[in-house]
Parts: C-alpha cells; structure tokens; sequence
C-alpha cells in the first residue's frame, strides 16, 4: 500500500521534472526517482537512531532479567540452606557489575577506539556523550546500558558454580575485579577494536567466548581454588549426588535466560534502523530459539537412551549448552546448522557434565559444561556457517581468552585465599551458609532438613 | 551513510527549483502539498517494515514466555512429587513445537496461500525468503517466531490437563503430532486463507478457537484416553480434592500468562507500522487486559456469595478464562463489551470446572474450562462487537475445530495407548512421576508427603 | 508540533514553486535545505506517533508485570499459612485497579484538562478518543495502560504491609476506593494540570510521591487502623522476628520489580518519537539502574559493619529503597548524582525499618521505609539536579500529599473497621488466612509448621 505511494511520489516527481525545463536534462529525473526509492527503503537517520536506541534499552531489559533466571536457577540447584546466600550473591553481584562497569568497564572496552589493535581501553569513569550522537546512530546511555548487562551476565555464571562454601565478601571482591578488569580487558581486545579483532579477524558475534567462557574460565579457576564441597566426593573415588532444593524454580530461571538471550543475541546486531538490520534480528531469534530446541532435545534422547531416566537439570542445560554454542555466530546459520550447533551443544552437557565430576571438579549447577565448553564450541565453529571467519583466528581467540581469563582469575582467587580466606569453616558449611552469612533460613517454614547423599550412578 | 543521503535530497530539491520552470503549474504545486501530507501520516514502507517486524519480536517474545507461565502453573497445581516432571515436559514440549513447525507446521499452515480455500498448506520445511520483504511488509523469520510460540501455547495446554498420570514419551510424541499436523491443518482453514476463512467468514482474531480450543479438545481427548488419576474419583461417586505443591508459583504462572497474553492478542494485529495498526493495537491491550480483570473479579464475586471462601485457583483461573474469552476478538469490543465479556468467561470457570468433575473428568489444572469451554464462548460471541462475523459462520468454525481436533486426538491417544502405553502403573502414579521418569525429586530439602485426600464439597 | 512542521514544509514547497522564478533568490533554497535537514533530525508524525505509542505499550507491560514483583516479593515474606492469601489480594487488586481506572480514576486525573490549578478531574468513565491522534502523539489506549499500571502499583504497596491480619474483602473495598478515588484525586493535582503543577511548580518525574509515597501512607494508615500481627511485639518491648517463607520467591520478587522499573521511570518519559526523547529514556535507564545498586550496595555495606551478617530481605528493600528514590527525577541527574541518591536510599532501608519496629508499627514487608521514606527522599531532593524544582514546591507536594493521603486512608480504614470489621480472628491469624479466606494451603505438600519466633537482635 505505502509502497505504491512512495512509488506515485517518484513517478510524480519525475513527471513534474520532465514538465519543466527540465524535461532536456533525463538523467536528473532518474536523480529523483533514485532519492525516492532510497527514502523508500531506508528510514531517516533520526528515525534509524531511535530504531537502534530502542534495541538496545528492549534487549537490555530482558538480557537484565537473566540476572533474575542466574538467581532462580543457581537457588533451585542449591541445597535449601545456602539458597538465600546464593540470592544474595546474585542481586548484589548485579550492582557490583553495574557501579565497576560505570567506573572503569565500560572504557576499559571501549575508550581507545582511535588505536585499533591494542591490548586495553583506557582507564576513565563512563560519562554518557550524545553530542555526536546521530552519527553513532544510537544513544551512547542506552549502548552503555546494553554492555553492562552482558559484563553482569559473566559474574552472574561463576556464582552458581562455586555456591554452597565460597564465602560472600570475597565472592563481591572477586565480582568487582572480573567485571571492572578481567572482563572489560579481554573483551577490548575484540570488541573493543583491539588486536584480536584487528590482527586475527577473530568472530565473537554475541559473546560465546567473551562473555560465556570468560565466566566459566572464571568459574573453573574459582572451583580450583575453593576445592569441592565437602561430602561432594567420597575418600575412594566415590560421587556423591547432591540434590538441588527446588527444580521447579531452576526450571524458571532457565525459561527466563532463554527469554533473555533473544535479547542477548538479538541486541548484539547493535541496530534496528535499516530492513537489513531488522531481517538479521529476526534470522537470530529463530536460530537462537532453534539451538536452544535442539539442545534440550539432544539430552532428552541421550538421557532416555543411555540413561533411561532424564535428568531434568541436565535437560535444562542442554537449553543453556544450546544457547551459547549459538551465541559466537547466531546470524549466519542456516537454520538446519543452528539446530546442530545446538544439539552438540547438548551433547557437550551430557559428557562434560560427569567428566568434570570425575576430575573431582565441584561445579554445582553445571555452569563450566554449559557456558565453557560450550561457549568453546560455539566459536570454533564460527567459520562453518561464516566465511569471514578462520579456524586460526577463532582458536587464537579462545586461546589467548583462556590463558589471560584462567590464569589471572586463579591469582585472584589464591591471593583472596592467602589474604582474607575465600571458604565457610566445616562447621559453616555443614549448617548452611544462609545461617553464617545470612543469618536466616530461605524456607524457615520448611524442614530444611537435606536430602541424604547418595551415590552417583 | 544515509545522513549523506539526505543532504543530497536538500541539494537536488533546491536544484529543482532554482531550474525554475514549474511555477506555471498550480497543480504541480497541489501534488507536493497531498505527498508530504502523506508523508505526515504514514511512514515509509521500510519504516513501517521494521515496526512490523519489531511488533512480531517483542510480542513473540512475551508469548515465548507465556510457555514458563503454563509451566510454573502446572508445577504450582500438581503435587510435589510430579512437579519435576511437569517442568520437563514443560520445555521439552516448547523445543519439540520449535523444530516440528520448522520442519512441516508452518508450511502446512501458510504453504499455499496461492489456492485460497483449500483444506492444508503444502508439505515442505520451512525457510526464510525475504527476496520481496519489503513488499511482504515484515520479515519472514520474525513471523516464523511469531507463528512458531502460538503452536507451542496449543501444546502447553495439554500438558497440564493430564498430569500426574501420563508418561513422558508419549506425551512427547503427541506433542510432535500435535504441532506439526494437528494445529497446523487447521489453522491453515483459517489463517492459512483455506475454506473456513474463503467459505464461511469465520473470525478468530488470535485464536480462542485455533490455538485454545484446540489446546482444550486435545487435552479433553487426552484426559478420556488417560482416565483419571488415582484417587481422584473415590468408588461412590466421590470427588476428593487433590491440592497443587505451591500456589504461589501458580500464581506467577498466571501473571506471566497475562503479561505474556498482551503479545498473544497485540502481536495478532500482525502489524504497527501505520497509525491505525498503533491505535488497534492499543485497544486490543486495554480491552485483553480488561476482560482478564473482569474474569478475575467474577470468580471472586462467585465464590464469596456461593461457596463462602475464594478458591484461589479458581480465581487464577478466571483470569485465564476471561484472557481466553476475549481473544477471539480484543479489537472491536467497547470497553464494557470486553468487561462483559470477559465476565462470562468468568462465569464458565466457575460452573465448568465442577461439572468436569462430577463427569469423572480428571483436569488437573482446569484446562479444559478455560482453554476450550472460554474459547468456545470467546468465538461465538464475536458478531456481538464485529459486524463482519456471523453466528453461523463462527458455528461452523467451532464445530469443525472441534470435530477435527479432538477426533484426530483422540485416535492418536488410543493408538499410542495400544502401542506404547501412555500412563504410568499404579505404583509409579503413587510414588509420583519424579521418581520413575526423572529419578530426582522436584523438592527434595522438604518433606514430600502428600498432603491427605479430602472429598470435596 | 510536529505536524505543523510538516504543514509547513508542504506550504512552503508549495509556495517556492509557486514563486517559480525563485531560481534567483538563493534563500529559498537555504530554506529547503533547512527544511530537508529538520526531516532529518526528526521523525515524521505519523512515525513519532507509532514510536511514543510502543512506549506505553512496552513499558506498560513490564509495569504491569510489576504486579507479579510485588506478589511474589510479599509471598516470599509471609509466613506459608498466608501465602495463599498474599496471592489472592495482588492479583485481584490489580483486576480492581484495572476496573476503577477505568470507571473513574483516569478522568478524576486527567479529565480536566482545560481548566489548569484544578483540585480534581471530572467524574466519567473513560472512553478512547483517537479522532485527534495524530496532535495528541499518541494513542488515547496506549496512555490509558500506562496509567492505569501506576494506579495498580501503588495499590500492591498496600497489600504487603498489612498482610497476614487484614481480611480480603474490607482489603478489596479499601483498593477500590484508593486506585478509584484517592490516588486519581492527588495525582490529578500534578499530572493532570492542577493546583501543585500551576501553582508550586511541584517536579514528581514518575511518582516517587505520587505512586509510591501513596501507597506508602495508605499502607501507614492501614497499619495503624489495624495494628500488629499477634506475636510480633511482646509485652515487654519486645521485638519478635517472623521470618518469611522463601526468601528465594522474594527475591524473584525484586528482580521483577527492578525490571519494571525500567518500564516505570523511562515510560514516564512519555515520548520515544524524537532524537531528544529516545536519548532521554536512555539516560533514565541508566540512573534508574545505578539508583537501584548502589540501593542494594549500601545495605550490604551497612550490614556488614553494623550487622555482621547480611540480611537478605533488607537488601533486596535497598534495591527497592534506591529505585523509589530515583523515580522521582531519573533524568536530570548525572550518574554520580543518581547513585548518590540512590545509596541514601539505602541508608534510609537501613535505619526506618528498625525505627518502625521499635514504634511498634508491623510492616510485614517493609514497604513504608521503601515507598514513604525513600519517595519523600526522592522527592525533596529533585531540585538537587534539576533546577527548575525548588525545595519549597517539593516540601508543599509532600505535605499535601501525605495530609490528603493517609487522613483520606485512615478514614476509610477506620469507617470499614466500624462498618464490617477489617481484621481476622485471633484464631484464625494464628491458624493462617489462608485457612479461612482460601481455604487451601498454599504449600500444602510441606511442613507448613511456622518457625518459632525469634527475639530481634
């Protein structure tokens, strides 16, 4: 309908030319229709501008309320007496990322845009600058917004695997170093314009590696240095199931991260203002909902064929395991490649998962399979579904991710122990951390009595 | 880039009209004046593009989430010892609708729009053709999604309806069923412009019939099949009250639907690119809104003067009735039409969900009086508000979404009953679910013994 | 506005070719210029219409789903035998507000728009105009959502401070009135023009007062009216602790609300459909973000060093406390600014809520330090950052406010005690509400013993 009004208004502006004087001059009238047809097909850049803007606060809403889906999850899959510590941990682990990001993050990432191939933004407080703001093409407190919730994300993933024993204080030390330093350096090195991204043309489309590894490398360096928990592993190789408070409520937290990550994914386009823009929005939404699918599907089968029973947080990692494998490269997917990255996202779960148990590896909510392992797949396998992607630069990305990630987490984390002591005593541990840290029981009108340990298959 | 656009515009357009000539022409001057007061009140169709599309992925993401609203309702609404499965069959059953309209639901839908009035789409999966986007409007992937989490809805229904007593597996394969052939024929009747939609002007704005009704006649042909759970119906005709585990996650399982409800009916308008599209999709919020508070209340009013106490899953569920009553048609209704209508839907929870019982029908959440008796209710009463429906043309709708929908259910249930087996054994029901299908308890820190049988009123 | 813009533009294109030989005059093509580079910088009418309606819708919804915030904040810290009960009282209070609005209360705000400085709006149900769309900016619906959801909000701060006492239907009967009557009356002072607005040029952004501080003085008067819980002040000064059921639903709570607040406070905005609004929201996120955490930060600081031991509920009320403070002007602010405020926020969690306990005043949730406290902070200090508030304006709208509020309130609680009483039975506190309102438990599977109470530090 409006289509044919803009092509009258081309036609109309062309025939009003050749009426005139104009009418010797043929190639100003097809000047005009060319403006016409472009007024048709691209919005004006304010228009564009409130487009992008709107993006980023949409998708920054639902990426924020993951903070809500880390919190239920991370509680459901804890024992009820350490089930209000761990919500503790996650609403103030969210502030903590807030303020740092507005401190240092932010421009850590971002503020050396003018030399690209660097090693680290620069160190100043974030300060919003709309003066050029229609040639960024969006509102730099609405971008801002928009990366925060992603730095919040990675801090929201190493609380659940080290719950149940580490202690708050240094939980809320570390969280602020991760999302000030640790995080915001590695991710300039990409997004930041710095020299993965100008030397190795590595491909991180929504943060697989430096997002969702960056939070289990860090994870995994947190659950060295704290040890398992105690009863976790018998004294002759024994494993013990620890059994999750409330499945029903991890089973919501994962419902909301999937809602979070069309945000997540979706909002890394960074623009809505063209029709390109808003068909690749769209192209991510039903690839990254399709790898989430076949995750989930993936550890049903599994489960039924090799297990007999399904383990239903097994099932809801194959979700998340489904979801970061996507997230490196949700846009260039075809979508029968996307239910693959998936599903062996969900097979990565359903052999990790105990691997990691049989290295004594205490991860409790199995966040290290998930957004590690998975978040490795995820951008390995970038070049196969976009050519503008190398299997060297994508393994020089998770390489040069891991090393810097690892290693400086793990020095924290043995400085922490050194210096302030990062573990509950036995005797915290045993009562629940909720009575130590908190000083109230999660469900006081429950018998908190926990489940007795039994041993693995 | 396209600031750079425009500057030439302004350039040409001065160019214009210093080459003079076309001051003789009134008329000239007349034309200018009708485009730009066009342009003052439509946008351009790529604008408009991305409203549309944009209307089709926030929308679709509130109905996505909807799939968490059903599965925190049916986890609140079963008892503790099943909880853990419904949540399983919760996500799993949104990943199997994912891959099924995928691989032949959509097609079987919208697959032959050329040959109007036709009984079925055609038979192929699906894939994004945006070669004339901007002439379709919106972008093929962001329907696909939309489209997508509607079938899902259908599936939600069910599950909850025959809880406690069905095995995964089956349920499971109905699901495929279900949302691949099932919903889509017949949706294809309708919104696939096939011979309900070219024969008989039958109207369901977002589907109290195509999506709900469907839902409910799948989960009446599935509770026949199944029989109720045991102990439900005592051996002289008595009734006892089984409770749900926790009715404050049922609660947030109905605000989510709610929340999730303005996507379903506002995401129907199918776009927001003109100022009428805005304004109706404006109205359809107030009125869905309306006739789920009025729903609310009706119960409320119902229970205090007949039964004394408010049954507060019969309230949640008038919420439901009253979302489903009004979403046949949530654009034409005044505000008091929708108030009203949404009343009744109260009313039909309120007799229906008793008269199930005393027919020694087992709905474990109360599905069937919301989802098909309220839709039913939803889709006849649309010529009272839209003058383009007619009673008999919406007669014809329902009946034959009922005969088709609930025959092929019904026949699918009994073969798989013959073949596979649907229900758990008597000592698996008592035991409860989570234990022979997941092997895990839902709640495992809190007593798990079920609250004693009581007859009720 | 816009739109005269663009009547301009026609006439002025009509005028310059009209002019014909105006090739000679180079003004007139600097005019077009201009006027191209205006088209440039802001949307057209039609498009800022579409825009600022998806505002109100998007915000709406997240606003609405506020409703679900405040249910499970409030489940999660009642005692189980009330739980039921809590949920009951919140959604159907939002199912009145969405019917008093309607009747009444939008037009007692708004309806008296032509004669400025009034004390009220008119008396007359509301009804969609649209028939001058275009002029108003957006849809007559999409406004009516959106203030209909700040009604209901401040209606749910009601319901958490008296629960566990107050019987449902004097409850049903006194929200009625506030979302019908009350709150309408003294908003219509500021956002409907009036006296406060005309004459004081009192600043209230989204309503740190006119929401929050609503509710908070009508949950005061109902406290009051009704007095404490049994048990919760011994005979001799005693404090006694009762403990909320799930700390981890609470926390659910909060999350959602903080989502919502986004929704809140950068809907109040009003307007998405130019360069300057979209930037506005954008700021507006950011402040009300950082308000929020350095809210929760400041609370976990405090407990620390005066606690020992961080109490979970009173940081998840410092989220709340740093939000309400914000709201009343998250947009002048600079970042700095807005964790200032939103860390005094903090402080006031910390130091009202024991204040309250120690004048013997039962606020089971603590919504009174959260909402009174924290929205007079809000309120008196906009002038702080924003110049055209002054001290004295702020002073006179938080004392017209209060007076109005909490002496209408009280009377009306004080007429429902007479009248039909509004307080449980002593024997059925102690059996719980839930027992005799509901009948139904609310986790009937569980111990639903209560812990003992505890003695306050």
């Amino acid at each position: 309908m409006t289509k044919i009004k803009y092509m009258l208004f081309a036609v109309l502006g062309a025939a009003m030319l050749a009426g005139g004087a104009l009418a010797q001059e043929p190639a100003a009238a097809e000047a005009v229709e060319a403006v016409a047809e472009a007024a048709a097909t691209t919005p004006a850049p304010d228009t564009a501008f409130i487009f992008n803007t709107l993006l980023f606060l949409i998708m920054g809403m639902v990426v924020m309320f993951m903070a809500a889906g880390f919190c239920m999850l991370e509680a459901g899959l804890v024992r009820s007496k350490n089930a209000a510590t761990i919500c503790l941990k996650n609403i103030t682990l969210y502030a903590i990322a807030t303020v740092m990001v507005w401190l240092v993050g932010y421009n850590l990432i971002y503020g050396n845009a003018a030399t690209p191939g660097g090693y680290l933004g620069t160190l100043a407080f974030w300060k919003a600058d709309d003066s050029a703001a229609l040639d960024t093409g969006y509102s730099a407190s609405s971008d801002w917004f928009f990366q925060m919730v992603f730095v919040a994300t990675a801090a929201s993933i190493v609380s659940g695997t080290i719950a149940e024993r580490v202690r708050l204080w240094p939980f809320f030390i570390f969280t602020a170093i991760l999302t000030g330093f640790i995080y915001p350096i590695q991710a300039s090195w990409e997004w930041g314009g710095g020299w993965l991204d100008a030397n190795y043309g590595f491909s991180d489309f929504a943060g697989s590696t430096l997002v969702h590894a960056t939070g289990g490398w860090a994870a995994l360096a947190a659950a060295l240095a704290l040890g398992p928990r105690r009863g976790k592993y018998g004294p002759n190789g024994q494993i013990n199931v620890i059994r999750g408070s409330s499945l029903p409520l991890a089973t919501l937290g994962v419902f909301i991260l999937w809602l979070g990550w069309f945000g997540f994914n979706g909002g890394s386009q960074l623009a809505l203002g063209s029709l390109d823009d808003a068909i690749s929005v769209s192209n991510i939404f039903v690839n990254t909902n399709m790898a989430a699918a076949t995750g989930v599907i993936t550890v049903v089968v599994l489960c039924t064929f090799l297990k007999r029973k399904i383990d239903l947080s097994m099932a809801l990692n194959g979700a998340i395991g489904g979801l970061v494998s996507i997230t490196a490269e949700p846009l260039t997917p075809a979508i029968w490649q996307a239910a693959l990255i998936g599903s062996v996202g969900g097979v990565i779960i359903f052999v990790v998962t105990p691997l990691l148990e049989n290295l004594r590896i205490d991860d409790v909510v199995g966040a290290i399979p998930a957004h590690l392992f998975c978040g490795m797949w995820g951008t390995i396998i970038v070049p196969f579904s976009n050519s503008d992607a190398t299997y060297l630069g994508q393994a020089v990305g998770i390489g040069a991710n891991a090393v810097f990630v690892f290693v400086s987490s793990f020095v924290i984390w043995i400085l922490l122990k050194m210096i302030v002591g990062i573990r509950a005593s036995a005797e915290e541990e045993d009562k629940g951390l909720d009575d130590s840290e908190i000083g109230a029981p999660a469900w006081p009108d429950f018998s908190s009595k926990p489940h007795p340990l039994q041993p693995a298959e």
